[in-house]
């Protein structure tokens, strides 16, 4: 099911697709934690595992406060941005791995959305 | 974009969907809290939107559950079930408004797949 | 029980009242939405209940941000101090309620500590 | 800052220990995580850590359906206490560790306490 089939009240074309980007980038994340703990070696390292498991709350927080209608949405975002680029970054230096590489995707997305929807309430 | 699309590790099809349904429920729950403030009367009444936030929570711990790959997860979806079928009982009593039968059909589908997600792990 | 009793790994003692402050804020919020609900009037009013949601939200990932020892909880918290200091200015406007009097006090109480927090790792 | 000293509207002094002890348990959890994450080992197996991140978010679902007032609290609660208790005795399994002593002691408070939460209202 997609997020335009989905009734929401007074969301806007632009604020749906970064909200379907937040829950996306969440869900993805959180799975990948999994997945990574099972790989083991700098997969399970400390720094990587909480900067996934801090991104997908941090997704969560920002999609809930777009769905709220909060105007503090902007600043959320701005924080969520951020802490995917660098989950981005991250999972990338994980090399070659399909999981790994589909989660970097998702983080990026979700980093540019969360970025713009942060500049337009500027 | 489709949860499908998306790359989970390890998480069968019909999980995928029951994931898609609980974030979907929660996003569309906490969405229309907003909207019910805005309408007021019945609409805002504490015993309904608490209704509503419940709702919009115990359908994320769901997902989560169900992200980590927690065989926890058929405990709470079993929970889930309940609440959403409560949930979407209490917004198709609110009559015949869009947002509010929107409310109830996803609570209904959300319902239904977190049951069926319960009973196959019993 | 304080949270100084708790065995928290690596966390300093300033940041240990911080995240109790936090969880404090989260819960008085979120259960003085119910209290609002209740009482009807400009205390169910969309702005008032959106933000008090809004405000238990950032406190959770605040704490959270904390306890998971993320180097971006400076970046969290000083969100949830911004959201925090108006949440307690809209519950000062509610009147002389001793319900909305504590839910402000401990809403400036965690912006304070939040905010040094986030200025610590500037 | 103890709970007893929170304003908590329409809550019950046994509701308000299940509370302070589902707060106190998620944040042991949360914390013990990273400390896992740095022993490596056992102690980062991809079970274990799944079960303390189950275990935190179940334990803060259940301490927001009561600072809502939801009556399906008694649900959440005996879903609660069960992942506690295995959480619990995972931790055990750990050895003559500080932190993983602390951590599973908190989980047997919570899960007794979740426990007759549920029972209560049966």
């Amino acid at each position: 099911m997609m997020t335009h089939q989905l009734t929401l009240s007074q969301v806007k074309p632009e604020m749906q697709d970064c909200i379907q980007n937040c829950l996306d980038c969440h869900s993805v994340c959180l799975n990948t934690v999994t997945y990574c703990l099972q790989k083991g070696g700098m997969h399970s390292e400390v720094d990587h595992i909480r900067l996934m498991l801090s991104c997908a709350e941090i997704c969560q927080t920002s999609a809930d406060f777009m769905l709220l209608g909060s105007h503090f949405h902007h600043r959320t975002c701005g924080v969520c941005a951020e802490i995917c680029e660098q989950c981005a970054s991250d999972c990338e230096k994980m090399g070659d791995d399909a999981q790994m590489k589909a989660c970097a995707q998702i983080c990026r997305q979700c980093a540019e959305s969360c970025r713009q929807m942060s500049m337009a309430m500027a």
